[in-house]
Order: C-alpha cells, then sequence, then structure tokens
C-alpha cells in the first residue's frame, strides 16, 4: 500500500511517500513559500540527485498538484499514476476534544477540525488547505487526520484542567490540550521494542525537544500528563518560546512596554527561549558552540535549558511514582550530547546512571545511553512523525475494509 | 529586650509584641478597615479577655498609635511606656534584588524600599506606612525591615532568570523572586534541630502552604529554587490564585472575554485556584468537608491541588539531586492531614512513607510524620513568621551594639 503523509503550513507543504508494505520511503519533499511567484520546490527520490525548482504557486492546491505532477513524471517520479495512491495521511495540529486517535476523515471530520480553529489558529486553516487539495487532487483514495494532540487525551482532569474559573473551559476549552503526540507516541513504542518489554509495563518519560520542545509522562502507554498546555507556547524553555512564566508578567510588561495582545504573543513565541537569554541564536547548536567558546549568555542560555527540563523530568516522575526509563528524541534530543549530559547529570537521586562515552559518541538508531548498572534507562530514539502517520493511516484504512 | 513585630496591608495593621528575652508573646492583635470610621481593633494579651474596639481610624499612623495606647493602658496595656519598646520589626514584602538580608531602617533602606514599588504595586506601600508611622510614633527604638523575599536571594541565576527577552530583566527587572521566605528559612531551621541535623548538610523541600502557597528547595540551609516568582501569582494551585498557567491564555481570554490588563490580573488573583476551579470555597477545610460529601467539583480541586504541589515536590528533588525531608507548615500545611496524605501518596520512589496513623492525629508543635524507615522524611513544622521577625530583629540590634 501506497500512502503519502501530508503536512502543511502557512505557506509550505512537506510531504513524504511510503511504500508501506515494508515502510520504505520512496520520495519526500517540501514546497516553501507558497503564495509567491518565487515558490521553491526541493523533491527527493532515493539514490537521485535533489530536484529543485522555482514557480509561481498561489495556494496549497496549486502546489500539490506540483508535487504529485512529480511524483509521476518520467525523471523525478516514482509512480506511473497518482491512482497508485491508496491514501493520505493528513497531520493536524490541533483535534481539541473532538479527536482521541486518527480518524478517517468526513465532512463530520473537516467540520470539527474546522471548530478548533480558535484553538490553533495558525495551524487548523492550513491542515484544512491541504485536506481540501488532497481531496480534490485524489479522490480515490482514503483520506486519514492523525492529531498532534490525539495521544495526550488519555491525561486524567486534574492534569489537563487549569486552576481558572471553571467557565474558561465551559465557554472557550481552556485546557491543557498538550502536541507532538505523535512523536511522543511513536518513540514510546521504539522504546518498548529496544527495552524489550511490554509498553504496558514500562513508566516513560519522553522528551521531545526541537526548536519546539515538550516532555510527556507516559504510563501503561497512555500519555497521563506533558509539558506543553492549551497552546506550544507552555512548558520548557524552547529555542524562541519561553515556556512557563510568571502569569502576572504577562500584563506587567504589557503595561510597561504599551503592547497589544499580538505583541506579547509574539514576544514569548518568537523572541524569547535560546534566542532571548542568548541574544545568540535559537539555534542549540550555535549555543553549545558558544559555550565551548566562553560565551556567558550561551552557557546561561543552555544551564536554564537543561535545569528546566531537568526538573520536569522530576516532575513527572512524581506524577508516575517512578520512572523506567528517560527518552531523548527531536533535533536537540537526538544530536546534542551535551544537553543529554547536563540534564542527567543531577538525576542520580533516581538512579540514573548517564554512559559519557557513549553519549558522547553515538551510533545511528535507537541506543542506551545509561551503563548497565543505571536503575533508570536513558534512552536516544529518533523520531519519524511521519512513518507515524503513515503507519496510523494504514491502520485504519485496513480496519475499514 | 521587647520587640515590636508589625506588618501592614492596604487596610490593616497586624501585630505582636515580644519579650525576647525568653521569646514570650506578651500581646498581640489587629486593626482592620483602616480608612473607615468603623475600624475594627482586635487586641489579645495572654490570660486576659480578648479586647475589641470599633473607631475612626484612617490611616496607619493613627491605627498605631492606637495599638501603642492599648499597650501601656491600665487594663489592656502589658508595658509601662512605650518607650520599653527596644525595636520594631517591620515585614516588608519586596525587596526585589537589594536586599538579601534583614536591615535596619535608614533613609537609604526606605528609598530602595520606595524604589522596589513597581514589583509589589499592593504591599510596599503600606510596608512603607507602617515604616513612617512606627518612626514617628517609636522614635527612640531601632527599626528593622524583614524582606519575603531575601531569603531566595541566593537561588542561581539559571533559576530565577526566565526565558524571556533579556531586556526585561535589565529594564523592568522581571525575574523569579519567590515569597514567604521568612517562613520557608525558619521551618528550615525548625527541621533541622528536629531532625537533630546541621542545617547545611541537609537538602529540604519546603511546602508553605495557606491561602497562598509556595515550595522551596533548601540545599545547605539556602534557597536554590522557589515556586512564585516576580509575583506571588506563580507556581502552584492556591485558594483564589491560577498558579501556574500557560501564558498563551493570557491574552487568548482577554481577547475573547474583551478583559483589561486590571481584569485578568485580578480573575488570575481573586477568581481562581480552589474557589475557581470547586465553584464552592477557597478554604481548604470547606473544600476537604466537600470532598468528603461527595462533591465532585470540590474533589477534583483537592486532586489538583496536591497533584501539583507533588509535581513541584519532584522538581525540587531534581534541582538537589535527591531531598532529605519534606515540609509541611501554614494554615494549610499545618492542618488538612488529607492534603498531605495526597500529595505524599506517590513519592514512595522517593523512599517515602507516611505514618497514616500519625498524620491523621497530629499532636501540637513540630512532629515527623513518616515512619521509621521512611528514607526520606516528612515533617509538619508550625511557622511563626512574626518569631522569626522578631529574631532577625534582635539579631541586627544586638549586632549594631
Amino acid at each position: 500500500m501506497k500512502v503519502l503523509v501530508i503536512n502543511c503550513g502557512s505557506s509550505s507543504i512537506k510531504y513524504e511517500l511510503f511504500d508501506m508494505d515494508r515502510e520504505d520511503v520512496l520520495a519526500k519533499g517540501l514546497v516553501e513559500r507558497i503564495g509567491s511567484d518565487r515558490s521553491i520546490l526541493t523533491h527527493r527520490v532515493t539514490d537521485r540527485e535533489p530536484w529543485v525548482e522555482t514557480a509561481e504557486i498561489l495556494d496549497h492546491r496549486q502546489g500539490l498538484n506540483k508535487v504529485l505532477a512529480l511524483l509521476v513524471d518520467r525523471e523525478s517520479g516514482v509512480l506511473q499514476s497518482v491512482e497508485e495512491v491508496a491514501a493520505v495521511g493528513h497531520r493536524v495540529v490541533h483535534g481539541g476534544e473532538s479527536f482521541s486517535e486518527s480518524v478517517r476523515i468526513d465532512a463530520d471530520v473537516v467540520r470539527a477540525i474546522q471548530e478548533n480553529v480558535d484553538l490553533a489558529p495558525l495551524h487548523n486553516p492550513p491542515n484544512l488547505s491541504g485536506i481540501h487539495a488532497a481531496r480534490h487532487h485524489l479522490p480515490h483514495a482514503e483520506h486519514v487526520a492523525v492529531f498532534d494532540t490525539a495521544f495526550h487525551q488519555t491525561m486524567p482532569d486534574y492534569a489537563y484542567l487549569y486552576a481558572l474559573p471553571r467557565v474558561l473551559y465551559n465557554k472557550h476549552k481552556v485546557r491543557r490540550y498538550g502536541f507532538h503526540g505523535t512523536s511522543h507516541q511513536y518513540v514510546s513504542q521504539q522504546a518498548a521494542a529496544l527495552l524489550e518489554q511490554p509498553l504496558e509495563t514500562l513508566k516513560l518519560i519522553s522528551c521531545h525537544i526541537g526548536n519546539g520542545a515538550s516532555c510527556t509522562a507516559i504510563q501503561d502507554g497512555k500519555s497521563v500528563d506533558t509539558s506543553m498546555g492549551m497552546t506550544p507556547l507552555e512548558g520548557l524553555m524552547m529555542g524562541t518560546r519561553c515556556g512557563d512564566i510568571d502569569p502576572a508578567i504577562v500584563p506587567f510588561v504589557m503595561a510597561k512596554e504599551e503592547l497589544t495582545l499580538g505583541e506579547v504573543t509574539s514576544m514569548m513565541n518568537k523572541h524569547s527561549g535560546l534566542i532571548g537569554v542568548s541574544g545568540l541564536s535559537s539555534d542549540m547548536r550555535e549555543i553549545v558552540e558558544g559555550t565551548f567558546e566562553g560565551n556567558k549568555q550561551a552557557k546561561l542560555a543552555l544551564q536554564m535549558y537543561t535545569y528546566r527540563l531537568r526538573k520536569t523530568i522530576g516532575a513527572y516522575a512524581a506524577s508516575m511514582d517512578g520512572v523506567d526509563a528517560i527518552i531523548f528524541t527531536a533535533g536537540v534530543g537526538e544530536n546534542a550530547s551535551l544537553v543529554r549530559e547536563w540534564t542527567c547529570r543531577a538525576l542520580t537521586y533516581l538512579g540514573v546512571e548517564l554512559d559519557k562515552e557513549k553519549n558522547a559518541h553515538l551510533p545511528r538508531g535507537p541506543q542506551v545511553i545509561s551503563t548497565p548498572e543505571s536503575k533508570v534507562k536513558v534512552l536516544v530514539i529518533p523520531t519519524d512523525e511521519e512513518l507515524m502517520i503513515a503507519r496510523e493511516t494504514k491502520r485504519l484504512v485496513e480496519s475499514a475494509l
């Protein structure tokens, strides 16, 4: 079964075509700057040179049309016909309380995603554009929505509710949703396989730390708490996001600096985190480099980042009354050995003992980086959200047969 | 040495007169509704009936004058003359970064407290009124300021800074300060005495949970992290305060409900926490009662309250790489056995084992409520901020001799 996974941003389409019989990637790519006359399309096929094209692409429908043309093209293609695409898996950011798992898309599902636009005004509208475009161009295929929030719908009420007036939940659905669910679920399954233990017996803490970052407590394979909240701003310090702050700072800064609602939101989402503290970069590679070069603000940013991540791991150990394994994943988690080392260095009370040599010289693929004696295992698991979406899509299509 | 401790709110004066030779309380009381023609003064002397008076008291200076009159009155008094008051200890809420310990008050100190008014607009101005009134009426006495924030000035930068643009710290001093410092310091000293171990060797987590609530990590006798932030809104769920929320909720709710800065601040400080979630009460006694009576919202509020406190304890264990003892204090901490039980019930991974019988039937005074086998000790220590302020005042006056 050939499955196309698409992930639409406001001006982009990320896509990946899988042959799910063997979970092979046939082709993948990215359309950027949609809405301009100089949109860029980068297309990759295994063992061939990448294909880069500049064109006028005014909307997601035109963009997807270009992608499909490339997929059946004699030179860049991997398909005889688009009819071969049996199913499309759509990444959707916010499923609100409507979706606790992936679903086949019909008119009701589209309406429900629309109803959650208020909770993710930057993400759900382009996700919907992608769905409309794909259903237009691939009417024969099954379409499946896989939500960033769905995995976290198992959280108990005392973990997902805020201590705000109840009316805000009833009227505006103000609650913790959590994000990166597809990734947290994927790495938790991989971790169980690597540890050769049933997922249903494990207490896991997964740290998905990339440009966005979230930490999830996973007990018996279910999300029981997560650090991102109603929006992806809450929780950990991130590349450009502040994570947790005293909420009273928001009105304080708005008054002092005469900021609008949009400006203060932008400040917290785009000018905070690593870039806000270091003044240097939002990219962890540059922060680590700066730290080695003696840049004090870079070091401070790295200390804050790892200290806050460590506290969150400690909090989730208390959520589950213990932890069996800590998982690092995503860009920073998979590549920044210093982040993993600093995060773990004061977790000896839990029985964490990092194998420093292995942590510093990491082979490819899922790895245990704690010592054999370590009571709590520490793992690095490369995430693959596209593969997880393709698996979910295949599962749903097959279960409907 | 006789020391008068005063704690002024916007319309109140709380006072307590100590004979510090034996740390005896001679008299104490409260002036309420200052600024009205029906102010109420309640005055207590050991072994005598309480004295209640209604009068027109228009400001703190008039209020303190009334108090001093009662202290030397033939019937209600305990002094021959106000000249016997050798020193006055003033509780001051916000010392900002200016004060890392208590200080004798002079013009520079008054100016520095004034400069921190922006950080505590509701608290520092009445604290200053109290200082002016007391220096006016008791010019012969030494005056000492004891700050709620001072104990926390030992926090490292990576714990007190927010991941916001650096300019907010440089320009507006936006950082974590922490509060309840006098209480956290007092109970940590009492804990060391009860455990018969030097404070300098202990890792303590103190939970000051009253109507306001904060949790502090205390290593080697020093505050290394605390849950309240720039203001007393951050951190734990409280009687009427929300504590931590996704900061993006603030602009979201302001837009949806068309709230002003003042209204959203008021919502988070006065209509959230236990009362916001339960709809029943901000008083933990009523929440516990409601839980026993089957009120679901009360039970939910109690679950959220204890779950969040437990997570904070877990986070601070990760801050210090372990914990030797957990301290409960203040109204809720000293009296609500159910709160202590629920908070501790999933901390077995740390080695916490509560003596449920002892927790439920608590004798007076400082107590160990964990079993003898418990690796981490759990303590209940009645706080006494007034005594701590009197001790600090005596110490500073004597050191100046």
